[in-house]
């Protein structure tokens, strides 16, 4: 997906205010109003609120399904992979987090085809996580115990860091990563 | 707060609404005609919208809020402690999906003193489960790590079971108690 300039403006104010008041309640006139410039304007950009929503959600869907794809596929060990999905989600919420509240709170509002794609590449990775973590326990690095628990505890930490990274007491990027590694892998408790 | 029968099978069902449709969406007479009575029978029981949208989060809110005040004044280790209130997520995720997933998607449609009051609980909660874990660290229970990725990759994992539990492939809920445990506590590392 090719994007301009003033299409990466447009997707960033949009972002901020789908956010702010939710993707139902912002209209085409707020987004223009937001940019300082006439809603007919904008139109010379993009043809509708729909068109945005799809550019956001969809261009961080197919990021994190290229980089699973690649991972699962690669022959590092299972902890290496999934320090690597660690580092995935953090960097996507360290650049994105408006995209990422987006993504979580309005891809219900994805029309047809797009709505199915992104279903599609939801389902995709979370299989995909499951694959990294079966191959895991057969190697024998990681527990045997419950597929499901294992993949949604990690997944849900890593989705839902966009809504508390960055406020006051939030350790900087690189404690960031090397804390949640360490919480994600090897738990909080003192051996 | 004392709830009649009737007023439980109100929340029941508008809770369910609420989960399919978003609290926006639904009107009295949805919560009506799901429940297959007159619009003017269901306002002999409960005065609003508003009214049930209080019930349902305050209840689940004031539970969460009643039992992390009695753990983290209790004289039990700090791992006892993090064992309860995982227990105490999982029960109200089996017994109340819906009305988490009210509380999570719809707590900011709660109007004035209630809204005021949620915010609150849902903060000292928050602060709560710091000093248990802050006590933790001090104790040498639990590893001296960044507190808030410690918080919230634990939290975020608890908040949002009900978004995955009780579909295919899930674990009976004496497995799900005893992984997540593992899972949270330990990590999903072979030594």
């Amino acid at each position: 997906m090719k994007i301009t300039d003033r299409k990466t403006e447009i997707i960033t104010v949009a972002a901020q205010l789908f956010k702010e008041k939710g993707y139902s309640a912002v209209t085409m006139r707020d987004i223009a109003q937001a940019m300082d410039i006439k809603a007919a304007s904008l139109y010379n950009h993009i043809k509708s609120k729909q068109e945005i929503l799809v550019l956001i959600v969809i261009e961080i869907a197919e990021e994190f399904t290229n980089t699973i794809n690649e991972v699962v596929s690669s022959n590092e060990t299972t902890i290496k992979k999934i320090e690597r999905i660690i580092q995935l989600h953090i960097d996507i919420t360290l650049r994105d987090a408006n995209a990422l509240a987006c993504l979580n709170n309005d891809w219900m509002h994805l029309a047809d085809a797009e709505l199915t794609y992104f279903i599609k590449m939801r389902e995709d990775y979370e299989e995909n996580f499951r694959t990294i973590i079966k191959k895991g326990i057969a190697d024998g690095e990681i527990k045997n115990l419950n597929l499901e628990v294992i993949i949604f505890s990690t997944l849900s930490t890593l989705r839902t860091l966009y809504l508390w990274y960055g406020k006051k007491k939030s350790p900087d990027p690189k404690v960031l990563k090397s804390n949640m590694i360490q919480v994600l892998l090897n738990g909080i408790v003192v051996d």
